[in-house]
């Protein structure tokens, strides 16, 4: 099956230059580029005006972050011209552990776009973690047998790496003889510390915040992966990197991204449009994000627009505006004139899907379980800052004899963790300032890295009904006012993912975030990603584990009391 | 084992920046660039005024145009820098198999450089080739289970690829399957035909002559490495391509390189000065000859000054006289001030030194073997070309009367190719104008691609006597007056290469060659390496092979009668 794309602009991304040719494409494969208007094909597609563009490769992504099962991030990302993502499934590892992630291949095979993966290196991210699996060196080898799988995922555990812990070294050494890749994450490293951590064998970051960081790590040897999600955007900070020679080191990744921002920004393409608006040749920011990518990833024959490449191609009106129009995965018409073919659904074996609905271990709570036999007095307090991940220790006098310790004039709420996973019992309660909620409780069971249940709540009663909702959906976000869910969304998908579409997936978003701001937080807050994180021991300063507080800075568990 | 090269002027190859910082090496590796003055180690060196750069690497060369054995090579090429080469054994491979190939693997082992090899693609260059061996896919694909094999050598055999031979897309196959890169050679080869070729998977070119040559062959997505030897000379046509963003696709190769010019001119670093000379940034040379070589090749943890490289490091006194001083392999200091460091021979198993040292089976000959039983008549003679190894096809009145058809006044000597690893008694037996030798007769072993006896002659007699001195020698060069040997160079290592030191070689290589001018010929034809060439059927126009005459644009025979 020849088909011959007529009279394009191609994207030469060994040359970084453009010239009109014709391409032509055999099965899955390009296997000319050149004047080729008299071959014999099966079909012919005039392309004049259009820019024949490698497919987009999104290098580092987080598929739970979008809260979407695979093939509905496929069906919003294909069209926006992406045709490859890394996906580490960190989160679905520290649920399920590596059959979460035997679930995500399964759950992303035969897609209009190739999802590749990373083992999760850190699983769980910390001893404080209480997750669903305990992920080995022992655990992750056997996943390098698949080609699908390119590397070790960002390595997070650098404290580890520096110490020389036995495990940590394995995993890096097994992906190495594998012939991986092992991806970094270690913001802000530098000087001698960064030099181990690299020397060890992580080829990657996609921290870099800034030039002088991204440099020193490039001199380090490192590839950076220029990172602009939802949640951190770090292009414009880094714009240096796409001058020579540094965007040969350089690569283009979302890492966590919201499903409303795929919709209406984009995903790789926004990116592109992002630097060209700086001033940026678009010809390098699209080699960043496929050959780049492909070459760092070692994917084989992918990432250009030339003979024996596969034929992954992105195709737009207009190289600054970069409106996707076509795609082609593997030689096929995924996408054409902005309207994506219909797919097959990814086979997934029974147990899996079983697995991944099942995901919740613990019994129903009452308003007796968030109650704290504590003597009024000076406790820590998680303080929230507005826009971002980090807390602050605040200590503040706790009269356990009012309201079982909230107090919402002073804006202080009781927050919980609770053990989901095994049934252990443990949950771990304590207080927070800065959410604003006067009334009622939310609750969630995306709480990083580990994915308990995690509750903030202006009274025990409702506190306790959030989480049994949680528990009841199998997985989820939840806002309640006396005892009634005012708002809900199900992510029955090892408590991370929706089984619906992008559009009501946001949809539910939207609706679940608009009814805490009807509870009184302020709009400054994003009240589950905030509570997302209040869990996760590292980030400093002070976060909860199901097992109580935790210094971050300290690195230690902390009593409540001051 | 730890050793600190202090305050020197690091070569960053991922930045293309010099910055003055300390190497930090342990055992082989390095694992620390910066600050370092304070760290605790066995040796401290101080590199001040000094520029340390990734050891230089030669993507493409034949040992045996050298004539110089591994060890001897190395003892020359080190001390210019040079830390690895990517060997093609194609010569040994021709008249040896692959226990040729085996023995330069064995002769090259614990050098105090890294010497790679590619799988010799073609042996026998053509059908009209009687060479030692015959190499099948079935007999080069055990080669890539070791580590120290890179990828398939150059394909020559274009048309074979376009052709679809089978065997030799299995070996294209075969090379990929297991990781390997596939090296090109097809000069000039242009648009439908080149995509065809690089689509059946070959990754590089190292025959470009003209930028547009390049450019067209970097789109097409293959990596270009610029030649620069002793035969072939292609760095100030293709200046072009040391610009960014071309050079991250070149790499600086020698191919084929005499011994002379290596002592005198110097390897990899003469490309350097080379390139320095026509004001291109020493700084991208280097990292052409070292980063872009080990991502070209698969290297792991090679090319570059960074944390977790192999401390394979080149210092020199200054950028652009880059006179190499100093030379680390594998953290070991081989070179110091200059002086080259002591290293044991490598050891050869006794059963495949004896192998290639009997490489002859043939048996001896005389003068009537050299006669022609033909009727005076307008015969085909090959023309030479003086400096080109092209020739050309004349039409000759030959008269087989007057001393065998041999006719000095005219310049029309006698041509003969006898084949000599199997005892077939073939000949091949014709006359060349453009030598000008007046009297005697010179031989070699050096004929290629098969390295049959290849002998010139004045009269039958030398000749006969010179092709017994090269049986007697077990290969060599020979001149010949009056049946005794005025010069003669032994290359008993199957029949390529001598057991003498690089200067040993280089002095009988200039007493051979002056002895030839002694016989009257100009000082404008290189009777050696000409006629070594006069057997190649792959470049036009007329050759003698071990059957006789083959026209090369017909690629097929003729016969000596027009």
């Amino acid at each position: 099956m020849k088909t011959l794309l007529k009279n394009g602009f191609i994207v030469r991304v060994f040359t970084d230059e453009i010239s009109k040719q014709d391409v032509l494409i055999e099965d899955d494969r390009i296997i000319g580029v050149g004047d080729y208007s008299d071959e014999s094909v099966d079909s012919v597609r005039d392309m004049s005006g259009k820019f024949i563009c490698p497919g987009l490769i999104d290098g580092h992504i987080h598929i739970e972050s979008t809260m979407l099962l695979p093939e509905e991030l496929a069906k919003v990302v294909v069209p926006h011209g992406t045709t490859a993502i890394v996906a580490d499934p960190h989160e679905i590892a520290n649920v399920c552990g590596t059959e979460g992630i035997e679930y995500m291949l399964k759950a992303s095979e035969g897609l209009p776009m190739d999802v590749f993966f990373t083992a999760s290196s850190c699983v769980p991210a910390t001893p404080f973690d209480e997750s669903g699996a305990v992920l080995s060196a022992d655990d992750l080898r056997p996943l390098y047998d698949n080609p699908r799988v390119l590397g070790l995922a960002e390595m997070m555990n650098y404290p580890g790496v520096l110490a020389g812990d036995p495990d940590i070294l394995a995993k890096i050494k097994d992906a190495k003889k594998a012939g991986k890749v092992v991806d970094g994450h270690a913001p802000l490293l530098s000087g001698k510390n960064l030099d181990r951590y690299v020397a060890a064998g992580v080829n990657s970051d996609h921290e870099c915040s800034n030039n002088k960081e991204a440099l020193e790590k490039l001199n380090a040897g490192q590839y950076i992966m220029i990172r602009e999600g939802t949640a951190a955007k770090n292009l414009a900070n880094l714009k240096m990197l796409f001058e020579y020679p540094y965007n040969y080191r350089c690569l283009l990744v979302t890492d966590d991204c919201h499903p409303t921002d795929l919709l209406n920004a984009g995903h790789i393409d926004h990116i592109i449009r992002l630097a060209s608006s700086l001033g940026i040749n678009p010809v390098i920011a699209i080699r960043m994000a496929s050959l780049q990518a492909a070459q760092y990833f070692r994917i084989p024959d992918t990432g250009a627009v030339a003979p024996g490449y596969i034929a992954n191609l992105t195709i737009v009106d207009e190289l600054k505006k970069f409106h996707v129009t076509d795609v082609y995965s593997h030689g096929k018409l995924v996408l054409r004139n902005g309207k994506l073919a219909e797919f097959e659904a990814p086979k997934v074996p029974m147990e899996l899907k079983k697995m991944v609905r099942e995901s919740f271990h613990v019994e129903k709570l009452t308003r007796d379980d968030f109650v704290l036999d504590e003597e009024n007095g000076l406790c820590r307090v998680i303080g929230l800052v507005p826009g971002q991940i980090l807390t602050k220790e605040l200590h503040e006098e706790i009269f356990f004899d009012r309201n079982s310790g909230i107090d919402v004039s002073r804006d202080i709420l009781k927050l919980a963790v609770i053990e989901r996973h095994k049934g252990t019992g443990h949950k771990g309660i304590g207080f927070i300032k800065g959410i604003g909620m006067k009334e009622g409780a939310i609750a969630s069971s995306v709480s990083h890295d580990s994915h308990n249940i995690i509750v903030i709540g202006t009274n025990d009663k409702d506190m306790a009904f959030a989480a049994n909702r949680i528990i009841e959906m199998g997985g989820g976000n939840v806002v309640v006012k006396g005892e009634k869910d005012i708002a809900r969304m199900a992510l029955p998908i090892a408590g991370l993912m929706s089984d619906f579409s992008a559009k009501d997936t946001a949809g539910f978003n939207a609706r679940v975030r608009n009814a805490v701001y009807e509870l009184g937080t302020s709009m400054d807050v994003e009240p589950f990603m905030n509570m997302a994180f209040l869990s996760l021991p590292v980030i400093p300063a002070l976060k909860m584990s199901t097992e109580g507080l935790v210094d971050v800075a300290k690195f230690e568990r902390v009593s409540l009391k001051v």
